[in-house]
């Protein structure tokens, strides 16, 4: 037994799964990219096979009290499914595992299945396996997804240069508005029952946290038109820590202009009713569910063709650090929650 | 919502899978196979991709108490590749994702992954994608293997036919064996502490619960011997349950022979001291880690020259029930625990 003892919120998520990497090296041929991506790559011969995994806990990933089930099962599929289409690959198949407390009733069950086949229909996804298990605590539920690419059309995150432009889909950080609201709505009526939850007039920032959908047909225009991205992540953490894992793995730095990055009107609206920057949730809210990628700068012309798609800055060199730039042209340097104590 | 309430015992673990794959159904032409084998079969154009995911929670599937967090790791891939080996397939990779309460420290999640590496490192495969993210509660790990097998290799649970023989690998009933004696000295440790468990001359059921191994080598003999099983299974949630997952997928019955179902000494020795039959481990212990086969009857000869493997008894026609053979000829039919209300 291993008497050291350091606490876990002294390496942050990202830290610890670095740290355990260190020891671990690819020795299969048929492993193309291991950890460090969203999703595994493995060559079978053919096109490459995608696959990645999430593990989604009651209390930490979703809490049952704001979140109808059936929206917990989309959500979980949308979850699973951007890691694939974040390597430019297709899903097409999802495996679930519910590790399920006795509290828990068949229907309830079902209404999970119901959501999670409501996306995988809506994203040509079979649902090809599933286990249950009891559990003494809380809702479990893990989802693997699985998806092919064709090996001239994988995009890693370690692709991004120098002078590559930085786009996002979308608009950012409506979905922790939407949490924050449900927080805030569940924490009035906990303490007085007799009071309605308020969430009128924020429906879009709503449905962005609790039925998220994911820019799969940006994908599809980008490669009609003969652009492939040189990096690209899916955007789940927030913006800041995604890039950055982009600029981290690419060995480069990266500048964004805040007048650049897409907020909602409602984000930016109930964000400054809870006294909070818009730029907060759009740099460091999770659940996008956007896609961020870079393409090199000649494609400019290509790229503005592409609806949805929003340029936001560029790649610098190795070393230039990460900033994001302000109107008065003032740079801060970006943080990314995942990288420190949680 | 639905306002039905079905508890969850009312249809069992294997009822509720089933319960929801009825209205689940495969569309994408890359699904091989998908809910009701060891692992979804997937086309990517050269092998068939296996993938199979597990979910392992405390105090459910592992008991911190007695088990090492090393052999929790190694138990773990042993687990997860099981699925692949029972598909006829080949481990690649490997990915795991933790819940992690704050209890934890850094280098208890390192000898987890210590303990998975060196199962990774002995069947040659990747650990190639991990996660971690904090947890309210227990620890959970969920893992995903992903293997590759040759389409004219692959074997799955449905093709077992009337007086195809019937084969297990090693021994059955050990590992449950191992869990009891573990839980009895926990029980007798928890009421005085002072009493140390007394776990001698029983090493190896114990070592079968607590790091169980895979007998993947019997497949490369098979391969080398030219036999292809009709139907395939690892004995996991023990020899009935699974041998009904088979002769089920098959539409077949079964007969299995008491005296033919290999138990070792020390788990006669200790069921005994528990005043339980050794056959009730043998048939619904889990954790066994074993394969479960059929082969045509006309290969008899070649099977007899395979190690570690022994003929059971034989698959039957479809309505004839799935029966153990006792010693005075007596018919006893099989009963599943996870069928069942658990």
């Amino acid at each position: 037994m291993n008497e050291n003892k350091t606490p876990l919120g002294n390496l942050g998520k990202y830290g610890l799964i670095d740290h355990l990497a260190k020891k671990i090296k690819a020795e299969n041929k048929s492993t193309i990219k291991g950890i460090g991506d969203d999703a595994v790559v493995i060559d079978s011969g053919g096109k490459y096979a995608l696959v990645s995994t999430d593990l989604l806990l009651e209390g930490i990933h979703f809490n049952l009290i704001y979140t109808p089930l059936k929206h917990l099962g989309y959500k979980s599929v949308i979850r699973a499914i951007s890691d694939i289409y974040a390597m430019n690959g297709t899903p097409g198949q999802l495996l679930i595992a519910f590790g399920i407390s006795s509290k828990f009733f068949v229907e309830q069950i079902e209404e999970i299945y119901e959501g999670a086949l409501l996306a995988c229909n809506k994203y040509n996804v079979d649902l090809a396996g599933g286990d249950t298990t009891s559990s003494l605590t809380g809702l479990t539920i893990s989802v693997t997804a699985v998806g092919t690419v064709d090996k001239k059309d994988l995009v890693k995150r370690d692709g991004a240069r120098p002078n590559d432009l930085i786009y996002v889909t979308g608009d950012l950080g409506a979905a922790y508005t939407g949490l924050q609201l449900l927080e805030r709505e569940r924490k009035i009526f906990e303490q007085k029952k007799s009071i309605q939850p308020d969430l009128g007039g924020n429906d879009y920032v709503i449905g962005r946290q609790l039925k998220p959908e994911f820019p799969a047909g940006v994908l599809d225009d980008l490669r009609k038109a003969g652009i492939k991205p040189t990096s690209m992540i899916d955007i789940t953490e927030g913006l800041a820590s995604d890039l950055m894992q982009i600029t981290r793995s690419s060995g480069t730095g990266c500048r964004i202009f805040h007048k650049n990055i897409p907020i909602d009107y409602e984000t930016s609206r109930l964000a400054e009713e809870f006294n909070i920057d818009p730029l907060i949730p759009a740099l460091n809210g999770g659940d996008d569910f956007e896609l961020l990628f870079t393409v090199p700068l000649e494609m400019i012309d290509k790229v503005r063709e592409i609806d949805k798609v929003k340029a936001i800055g560029h790649i610098t060199e190795k070393g230039s650090g990460n900033y994001v730039v302000g109107a008065d042209g003032s740079e801060v340097e970006l943080t990314a929650q995942g990288w420190k104590k949680q």
